[in-house]
Order: C-alpha cells, then structure tokens, then sequence
C-alpha cells in the first residue's frame, strides 16, 4: 500500500508499505479522503520537528471504511464507513477533571503518533465514530474540522435568536459560522480579504468588512442596541482583539477559538463592566462529533463549497506547495484510495 | 438633622438639613451604618468629580430602620431593619437583556444621586431589602460589599470541595474567600502585605505570598495537579494577571473582580488550551443581596475583623484623612445615629 512520509525540510515522500494487522483493540481503516489542516501546514513548514518523528506520515481530517478488526473489538463490521476522532487520552489522570479531550498528557494522533495521509490506517477502536452509510466520504473529511467549530459553537452556549459574530471567515471561521447557522443564530462574519468576503456572501452569510464599515455601529444597529450575544474570535489578530470586548453585548460570550502564541493587550475593564465571558475552546468531545456527523449527512450547509482541491495521495507534495502559494485557498483534500 | 456634603478638594462638610417626607413610591429610613467604599475615597480624592454633584452626600454601604413610608408603598412598617441595594435600574431597556444591575442606563445610588452618609435617608421603596429583626446593625453596613462577594462567587459558580484562590487579600478579597469557605470550597489567598497576611491567617485562611512562595507549585502540591477550580482576581495588578492563567487548572474559572482601566498582557494561549473561562462580575442582583444577609444575619464568618473603626457623622474628616494614612485599614463605618 501506499503511504506518504513527511521527511522534514518541506518535503513529503511517497513510498510502499506493508499493509499491517490490526492489533487488539485497532481497527484498520481504508481512507477514503484526508483534509489539510493547518496544523499540517505547520508541519510542513517544520514548525513542529521538535514534536513530530520525522518521518512521520501525518494527517487527522480523514474518511473511510473499516477493513480489518483487530482483537477484542466489538461493534464494528468490515465495510462500515467511519471517521477517526483522534484523541488518545488513554493516559489521562484525575487532575484533568474528566475533560479527556484536553488531558495533559494528551496524544495527538497523526501528529504525535502516525496520521491518514496513507491508502490503510490502524488506529485505536474507541477513537471511531460511525458514519451513515449515506454519508458523503468526501464531505466526511470534513467531519474532524466541522467538530471543532460545533464544540465552539456549544461552548458558546448559542442559542436559537441569539446574534453571533464571527471574526475571521477562513475556514474555521465559516464552519463556525455554518454551524451557528444550524443553531437558528443571525450570523455576522467579519472578514477583511476580498476573495473570502466574496466566498462568504456567495455560501449565503451577512459579511461586514470591519475596514470599511464600522463592525460595532453596524452590530448595535441590527440589534436594536443589544450588540452580540456570541462573538467567535478566530481571526488571531489584535484588532480581532480590541473589537470582540467592544461588539459584545451586556453578559455577552466571546469563544476564544485562535491561537494567540503570546500574551495580547484585553480591555479586561469590559469583562467587568458588561459581565462579559471569554470562554477557551480547544479540539471536541464525542457529542461534537455525533452533532458533526449529522451535519455532514444531512448536507443541508455549503460544505462543498469549502473544498478548493481534491489531490490524489502521490501529488502531495505537490498539494503543499499549492496551499503556499494561494493564500486564498479553503480546505484541500488528499484522496488517498 | 444631621448631613454630610462632599464639597470637592478632599473636603466635607457636616451641615443641618431639613427631614423630608419621602416621596410616592419612597421609603425614608433612619441611617444606623454607613460604609466606606473604596468608591468613596476615589470620590473624595476628586477621581469621580464629573460624575458627582457636588456638593454631594455619598455612601451607599448602609444599615437602618424603616422610618416613614410613602404614598402606594406596601410590604414595610416603621422600625423594620432594612438596607438599600443601590442600584436604580428604572431606565433598563431591552437591549439590556433582563440584567438590570448592569443596565447601560443603571444610576448607582449614593454615587449618582444622594447617598446614605446622613441620619435619614430618602430611597425608592424597591432598593430595600429586609434583615432579619435580630441582624447587628453595624455588621450589616457589610450586607452591600458581602453581596459584591456572593454575586463574585456565584459568577464563579463554586462548587464545596472546589479549590479556590483569591488573589488578593483586601476587603472584598477577604469576603469573597469568606463566601468561598461558606460554599466549603478549599481557600487559598494570595496576598503580598504582612500586615494583610496577618489578617487573612488570624481570620483562619491559608495565605500564600507569591513574592516567598511559588503560587503555583504550592497549588498544584495542593491540589495533586489538578490546580485551581476558581480564581478570583481581586488585587488589580498584572501579576495577578500573570498568575491567573497558570494557577487555573483544566477548565478554570477566573472571575475579575478587579477593575483594569486599562488594556493589559492576557495569555490567550491558557484559555485555549485549558479551556479556561474569564468571567466578569459587577455589583449584585437581587439573591446575592438576599444571601449576603443571612450570611450576616448568621454572623458565622469573621465579619467583625473587618472592620477598622467606627466614627460619628461629625468626624467624617478626620475619617477619612485616616483611611488615606493607613494603608492597612479594612473596612471603615460611618456611625449615622
């Protein structure tokens, strides 16, 4: 079978592998497809040589069907399709609280220990979800990244009639925005490149390009002075920063979905003045990949229309460097069957 | 009978004053106790001048008995103890979403209009809360900033058995850990004066200086890795912000009780990746009063350490000149009667 073997230096090998047997407690997966995540983006910039085993095959955003069991796993039959959820929190301790998802000692799959981006995939069985069998296996590709903006959205606690702000419209950005669509939510995305402007209007989305027009004004008017309930900070830039205290309305919750790599100025006089909450937000827990799936499958939101490239698995050195060159670029896909 | 005015330049004056009848809707009530909040003193030291009208009676961290009731007000007799939850949110609009005491358009009594340093005292009927026939009169000029702690501590939503850190040991952060213990939450404060420490220990709590003692690690020792469920940052200064995010543990709740006035350093990173929550807390609803109250009214706490000196109406002055020599003073009474 076929694997691709991340080799540090930004350069990716495609090479032949022994098509190993489950062992007890894995499944082996046929992938289907394995989305870019910009983690694996970060990789390939070797960004993370300190964290990854080069060579590493990597890749965590990924469809297929189950081929083989091994030992001791129930519940699964050959032929089934599913998508990994790719959390090994097998050492976590009391301390985590139960929040398995974040536990300290945390495994990544696919970048701690080896990804998707390969023909045949053995994973541990408690880190599948099943798929309908109607379900789109290229859209299920999806499913990992839509799961983390579901687990946003939920830890938002957005509800029905609520206004959200979405700041940034990438692709996390507007799978948030989907998601908070799929909740009953007015959703403003802002978002300040023309092309994904562009994208946003055309999936249907209110966009307010904050250079332009005055985010705040424009909020507090469609709200009768309300402002938002929800804001999703997703942009990772300071003015992101400086408006989401601003825009959020009285008892307002702002999910802080990017990463901020250092400390950042917050008008924390805000949090005190209006009751605001900033809430952290980091991967999912299994309810947000069910609510993930359900969404993939009934395929009632322009999934499709995040998916700017399908490769297939030998041109994936190829599909990194075109990622590099368009910044403009959404979700690219490798289809690795 | 007798008033005090807030004249400017640091400077009061005592004066006669007519007894008015109250109003429609008011409730005229004999002063017992009146607190000093640090709300106060910024008004004294000239912070608040275009705020206030000068000449101005302040105070609004009262105690007294119901001494004559206007015209369409039911539910009170003449001599019932009672206080005044300040806060005149008459002109609440809906974008105000069903929270009052914060609403845009709140005027805070004894800030915003006349306050309680005088022998009587002419309030709306609905700021009033009753104390029980047995609550100590001056222990309950503590019911206002206790409630600040209640209303702290439940934004925290505590849970007995959680682990708590207040940093901060001032007045409110001694009554948000006297909340705290009434929760059976674990206590710890973090504060940098002997003096305060000294205080904070006679009064039962485990005190920790940073300067001496890494917070941290003698959290994390605590709590067998599991750090801080709550943190409540009360001192205002950014290394209480430095420590906050590290001293949380997995999903943490920070509560600022501190008022920033200016945008500071936050680690973002922490919120994401421990999925920590910051949460804003202002004055009180209407429960926290009600708590505060039997929590007063129970006199289990330390409340009587708190509190500093007591002076008559006519040395006001002189009082407050103290509290600006004494750096270690907790919490000062006005003597009303």
């Amino acid at each position: 079978m076929k694997a691709t073997l991340y080799e540090g230096n930004k350069t990716f090998a495609v090479v032949e592998k022994e098509n190993e047997t489950p062992a007890a407690g894995e499944v082996r997966i046929k992938v289907a497809y394995c989305g870019v995540c910009g983690t694996d983006v970060h990789i390939y910039h070797g960004m993370m040589d300190q964290r990854v085993n080069i060579p590493q095959i990597i890749g965590h955003e990924m469809s297929g069907t189950v081929d083989a069991i091994g030992e001791g796993v129930t519940g699964f039959e050959v032929g089934e399709k599913v998508t990994v959820r790719p959390l090994d929190n097998r050492l976590e301790a009391e301390s985590d609280k139960g929040f398995g998802h974040i536990a300290k000692k945390l495994k990544f799959i696919g970048i701690d220990s080896p990804g998707a981006m390969q023909q045949y995939w053995n994973v541990p069985a408690f880190t599948l979800h099943k798929l309908n069998q109607t379900t789109d296996l290229k859209l299920a590709a999806l499913v990992e990244p839509l799961a983390v903006a579901c687990h946003d959205v939920r830890r938002g606690r957005l509800l029905q009639g609520e206004t959200a702000v979405v700041l940034g419209g990438g692709p996390i950005g507007l799978l948030v925005a989907m998601v908070a669509k799929s909740k009953g939510a007015n959703v403003v995305i802002s978002e300040v490149n023309d092309i994904r402007i562009k994208m946003a209007e055309d999936m249907g989305f209110e966009v307010v390009n904050p250079v332009k027009t005055d985010l705040v004004a424009y909020i507090e008017e469609k709200t009768n002075g309300g402002l938002a309930d929800v804001v999703f900070e997703v942009a990772g830039v300071q003015p992101s920063l400086d408006v989401m205290t601003e825009v959020a309305g009285i008892r307002g919750r702002i999910v802080m979905v990017a990463i901020h790599g250092e400390k950042k100025p917050v008008d924390l006089f805000k949090f005190f003045w209006k009751e605001l909450e900033l809430i952290g937000a980091r991967v999912y827990e299994g309810e947000d990949y069910e609510e993930s799936i359900d969404l993939i499958t009934k395929n009632e939101l322009p999934f499709e229309t995040l998916i700017t490239a399908v490769e297939p698995l030998d041109n994936i050195q190829q599909l990194f460097e075109q990622i590099d060159t368009n910044p403009n670029g959404m979700k690219y896909l490798v289809d690795c069957q």
